[in-house]
């Protein structure tokens, strides 16, 4: 047998001990620094902002923009793999350090995640369903794109949108010029308006070694463009689970995906015609799978250092029937006496200073034995 | 109503934010900080070894001697509550704190924790068994001690043993000098040898209300005076259960305890006359319930610091029917990649840098559909 031909070794683990990077300080690099050390490995922070929640739970941190290359050379020196919390993080950063350590996932995802075009392209070209959509640079591809797709669309910025920023409901030709100028000439994308029925996301991991482990699909609620509910499983019929699920892990497999992404669905339609439109993909631990840290076997971030860490992957089963997560927005965090007054709720709050509107203060798990719906 | 009849105010709960302190750096002091971070609060460690396992999951440390009243001074005034990972503190360190700020559970478990007798004797006053024993300062004291006891005997420092260390076993007359020899000059106490069936332990939650919470009872097996492994429920019969639990529960009012405690015993007869002995009380948190971390709504680590924040208990109901832990002692935690291959394993590390026989390295934990017993 030439070298060639030798049957690939299985990916190389990194031991407990050796050092995750993290780019982003905020909850969610908090609760992976916690997975990690966990399962006995260092994590270090680069964060720019000095407060930052994730600096809270390890000891080693680097406080520097994302475009400070010393900083990013010193930090990829210091640990042995990165990985990322959020998909704001520009994508040079990540490949100045995809040059001098592992970076999982990789900037390829980060790349297509941060372009809504590039993001319901990649879904379309891999046979799934989203809302109609068009490049919208100019006012004349605006008032093509709505002639195409029609009323009520939405307009929003091709990159760095979240949580509602960025976005703008187009209603009736009254508002078109409001909408295009509230892009301040950003690169933008015309989406038809979906009246869904549900949002549901798909969480799951993809390790080093190809295998997908999916966690249950999760209904989502938002209130103000932001998460307010998720309850697993979402309810939908098992067709239609497994028809997300699949689409989540072609995705995953077209980005040579290392760790765990959220996929965001519409559900539209009902009984036989029900199905799911592909709304946003992001390549990152999910606010939607929060659930997992008392009701999987695994927690989504365990499982997130796992893959990064080239581990197998650990078991996504649900612990109980059906889980329930409700987000703490702002000075809904102020109920946490009522919280921990009730000795089966399982409260999870990011250590953040200042409670402001909108803010992700924390989160209340609660485990069911039965599905509410 | 005049003052002095109102009605006690609920204790306050300790917010969000504020700090809680830790005596003790070790694998409890770390699995105590990551809880307190997963309800929001800060910790700050004060541990005298420099490469302290619970240094790497929270920023603010103190590395001094216990016996340093400025390093003690100052740890007070950064705090809001103290506690402590280990019995083995100087009750002097927690009685210099208890002046400045609330410790829990206090100086006073902490001081019949650290000498065998009173630990008997409170056994004893609450009318439970423990194990026939006397007070031995001298050669004269053993040898009375043996003539009532008896042998095989268990001869022991009175103060601080864990791990078998600081034991003489003396099966028969020639060993009674070398026994006595063993405890240079320390006061120590003479144990009946208890033939027991099985070693078992209470690991319960006394809130600041008085409120407790008892986990299920747990089966212990050591190897080489080192717990290696521990099952929850211990299948111990109905009766003896509760009445172990009890007991706990005495111990835990009669020490105005607040927090997790640990109570050790051993198992004796069968049937109808299986009862248990106390052996010795743990006034922390405790190896034996390292299961409820992934076995239980709420783990030991959540409820002490509920404890100690003076919140109210969680629930302590198991979330499987049965749970198993498995130490890794020294070398045994080398064995990390297969338990990494199960994906249905929970592997937890203690970050430390250093492997030596006899050293706790972390443990797994795994749930079980039914008891193996």
């Amino acid at each position: 047998m030439t070298p060639e031909m030798a049957s690939p070794a299985p990916p190389a683990m990194l031991a407990p001990g050796t050092a995750i990077g993290i780019l982003g300080g905020g909850q969610l690099g908090r609760m992976l620094a916690q997975a990690a050390a966990a399962l006995g490995f260092r994590t270090q922070i680069f964060a720019p902002e000095a407060d930052s929640p994730a600096f809270d739970v390890t000891p080693a941190r680097t406080i520097a923009a994302y475009a400070d290359e010393a900083a990013l050379a010193s930090f990829a020196a210091a640990v042995d793999v990165v990985t990322y919390e959020f998909e704001n993080v520009p994508v040079e950063a990540v490949r100045f350090l995809e040059a001098r350590v592992p970076v999982r996932p990789g900037s390829k995802a980060l790349a297509v995640a941060q372009d809504r075009l590039a993001e319901k392209r990649l879904a379309r070209d891999l046979g799934a369903m989203t809302a109609e959509f068009a490049a919208v640079d100019s006012p004349d591809d605006l008032a093509r794109a709505i002639a195409r797709i029609g009323l009520p669309a939405v307009l929003k910025t091709v990159r760095f949108g979240y949580d509602g920023k960025g976005q703008a409901k187009i209603r009736s030709h009254d508002e078109v010029d409001a909408a295009h100028a509230s892009m301040r000439g950003q690169p933008a994308i015309l989406e038809s308006f979906v009246a869904f029925m549900a949002e549901v996301s798909v969480v799951a991991a993809r390790g080093l070694d190809g295998a997908f482990a999916p966690f249950a699909v999760t209904l989502n609620e938002h209130r103000n463009h932001i998460l307010h509910r998720s309850l697993a499983p979402a309810g939908l019929g098992d067709a239609v689970a497994a028809r997300a699920t699949g689409i989540a892990r072609a995705i995953a497999d077209a980005l040579d995906y290392v760790g765990v992404l959220g996929v965001e669905f519409f559900v539209v339609g009902a009984g036989e015609g029900q199905t799911v439109l592909v709304n946003e993909i992001a390549p990152r631990v999910h606010n939607s799978g929060h659930w997992t840290m008392d009701g999987a076997v695994t927690s989504q971030f365990e499982q997130h250092i796992r893959a990064v860490a080239g581990w197998p992957l650990g078991s996504a089963r649900m612990l109980t029937p059906a889980a329930e997560m409700i987000n703490l927005i702002g000075p809904e965090a102020d109920g946490w006496p009522a919280i921990a007054r009730d000795g089966e709720a399982k409260l999870h709050l990011y250590g953040k200073a200042e409670t402001r509107p909108g803010r992700k203060m924390g989160h209340v798990n609660r485990l069911l034995l039965h599905s509410p719906r």
